[in-house]
This record gives C-alpha cells, sequence and structure tokens, in this order.
C-alpha cells in the first residue's frame, strides 16, 4: 500500500528534520537570536505584518527575516524595501519550510548579522508547515477575518503547534460573519495556553500588544538560556 | 539524502494516483456525471460558493458532493442542510485527497444517485492538492480578493493544473488593493487558455456567467464521451 510507505519515509524525515532544527535552536539560543516561525494560509498577511512590525522592532533591535515561498521573490522584495536583510527561500514544488532549508539559508544571512530577532515566514499553507519544528523559539499562526472562523476545527495541527494566534485583518471584523469567541474558543481547545491578538496591519490596531509580546518572549528565553 | 528517497515515494503514489483517477474518470463519464474538483486556500470560499451554485443547478440537475478536510463535519452539514446528498471524507493529516479515498466515498454516495454533476471540494491549501488528479472533469481554482493578487505567480501549480479561475469575494475588490488585471495575466502566463469569473457568493455578481460555464462544460464533456 503506496500510503503505509509514505508514513515510514514521513517519520524518517521528521526525525531528521528535528534534529536539525533542535541544533539551530541551541545555536541562536546561545547566539542571543530570537526566532519567530510564522504560518498561515496564503493571503493572511504575513508579510504585511513582518512590514509593519519590523520597522518598530528595528529602532531598538536588529532583526533579519527568512522568507519562504514555492516561487518569487516579491516577498523579500517587501522586506528588503524597509533596509532589513532578508534571504528568500524558493522552495520549487515543496509545500513548507525545512530545518535543512533553514540552515542553509541561515549560513548565507547571518553574514550580515548579529541579529536580536530572526523572523521566517513559512510557505502560506495551514497544514504541512506545523509538522516541520524549524528550531524557533516562538511559532506564531496567524489567522484572517476573510478566512472565517472555522479554520481552528477544520486545521488542528497549526492551532495545537503555535504560542501565539493571531486575528489579521481585524479591521473588517464588522464586514464579515466572524466570530472572534468561537476562534478563539476552538484554538483553546486545542490549546489552552495559547496567547491571542487581533491585531490590523492597516489601522496599526493590535500592534503595540504584540510587540510587547514578541519583546516579553524574547526576554524569558534570553532569562532562560543565560546567554548574553 | 532524505529528500531524494521522498521523491521516489511520491512518484510511485502519483502513478497509483492517477492511475485509479483515470479509471473514476472513464466510470463517470459512462453514466454521464459530470465532476468539479474545487481547489483552494482555507477560507477562499469553496463551500459558500457551492452554497451560492448548487439551488440554481438542482432546479434541472442531479447534483451531489464530497466534502473533503482534515477534520470536522460542517461544511458537509452545511450541504446537507440544502437537502444535497454529500458525503464527508476527513483525511486527518493528510493536506490533500487522493483518488482512492475518492473512491472509497463515491462508493457510498452513488447509491444516492445517478448524479448529473458531482463537486469535490477538496481541502483547503493552495499547494499540494494539485498534484492529485482525482479523476475530475474540470478542475476550478478559487482565488478570493482579500488573499492577495500574487497568489497565481507565488503557487503556480494550482493555476497551471485548473481550467477556470474563479476571483471570489469580488464585493470587496474596493476595499482591497487586488488588481484583478494583475492575477488574470500571471495565470495566463501559466496556463493562455484558463477561464476567468469573477463573483460574488454574498451579492450574487457573476454566479450566472459561473453557471452556463458548467453547463457548457458538461455538454461538451457528453457530446466528446458521447454517452447518453
Amino acid at each position: 500500500m503506496p500510503e503505509i510507505r509514505q508514513i515510514r519515509v514521513l517519520e524518517n524525515i521528521l526525525k531528521a528534520n528535528d534534529y536539525m532544527a533542535q541544533r539551530l535552536r541551541a545555536d541562536w539560543s546561545a547566539a542571543g537570536t530570537f526566532v519567530v516561525n510564522l504560518l498561515s494560509s496564503p493571503g493572511s498577511g504575513k508579510t504585511t505584518l513582518l512590514e509593519a512590525t519590523l520597522p518598530r522592532l528595528m529602532k531598538d533591535y536588529r532583526v533579519g527575516v527568512l522568507e519562504g515561498d514555492l516561487e518569487t521573490e516579491r516577498d523579500a522584495q517587501r522586506i528588503r524595501a524597509l533596509g532589513i536583510p532578508v534571504l528568500q527561500i524558493t522552495t520549487g514544488g515543496t509545500c513548507h519550510l525545512e530545518s535543512h532549508m533553514i540552515e542553509q539559508a541561515w549560513d548565507s544571512l547571518k553574514a550580515e548579522g548579529p541579529f536580536d530577532f530572526l523572523f521566517i515566514e513559512n510557505v502560506g499553507n495551514l497544514v504541512c508547515p506545523s509538522s516541520y519544528d524549524l528550531g524557533e523559539h516562538l511559532r506564531v499562526v496567524l489567522l484572517s477575518v476573510p478566512e472565517g472562523d472555522d479554520k481552528p476545527a477544520k486545521y488542528p495541527k497549526a492551532f495545537r503547534t503555535s504560542q501565539a494566534l493571531l486575528i489579521t485583518k481585524s479591521d473588517l471584523i464588522d464586514y464579515f460573519d466572524f466570530s472572534v469567541d468561537d476562534a478563539v474558543s476552538d484554538a483553546r481547545d486545542l490549546r489552552p495556553d495559547i496567547a491571542e491578538f487581533r491585531v490590523s496591519a492597516k489601522t496599526g490596531a493590535g500592534l503595540e500588544d504584540w510587540l510587547d509580546y514578541l519583546l516579553q518572549r524574547r526576554a524569558a528565553s534570553e532569562s532562560v538560556s543565560g546567554t548574553r
């Protein structure tokens, strides 16, 4: 049966992926680089969130970005326009980033460091990326209001494996039949301690809380690892 | 190298998938059932499109639906509420539908037929489903306005393998910085003959053209196969 063979190989790939991810995380922790992995459907606003977040963060912190896409360098170009070191990973057909891709890209990007924050924008896909640890310290899933409040229940792993849920395009909340309570309640059924933010890159709403959270998480991670 | 092994197994799975898909398509053609496979990101409005399309189609045609999701029966419940025979396929973790899943589900659903149209709503994912022929006669990719006009360039295979592109939630076009021309031009670079429709399930705009297209495609398919 083809399915059974697929699962067996996948387990090996996942083990190899996790091994390399742990090594990356240890290296980043030692260097004081706090790494955030952004997950979502295509078009939920990952790049737009970075465009709104990074200029505020850059005032006090050194920031780098790794962009993941099947094709095109469009997202990297948008980040580079902000004057931020960035590298685009184009996966060809692969539907997610894996830690060996990150290691390769990081090898190139780190010459432009050191970095206090590294953001990884995963391939737009609410399914596959959730199975791949990239060595990040913080995984954040974005859910945009136009997508609908039923996504946590329908795509559980992305929400179960994320420490924070960002409800994006929150300026559209009155236009859509989207219940924040339902979305958050379904996400909390999967992960009771998930942090939740409602943000609009368009109006700026919620961005201060999101930034505070990033700084708190970075500070907590430093005090645990004891570096710097 | 894990990647190479993954590709080899994937090729075998794809061959098995295509073999079964061809058999399904032949059976459906012989029975006069025209099959449509709907692909898109999560939350692009596949179920909402079906809710707007099927009541119009049901006046003159017998319609069935297969719903694909990782988890939950929510979409099938929405379709069943219209009085349409429907079966939910929950894939567990699998990020796409495969033809063996369709064959199993069809074995159950066909007792409620015969059907003139069968709609398959794939798992919400703009990457993986595009690699799996399900035996459909027509593949349709949905791109919702809030997702952004850059998606054809960034997720090319979904657009290259689809005969029709539906730009959904078109009532939001003034609210977003979305260029229909850019999206369609990028899609036509990938597939010059792709048909294009702009629809809004909310306002009803564009639905008549989309229905006419479905009927034309079904009629063309019948005259080729010579059945019925």
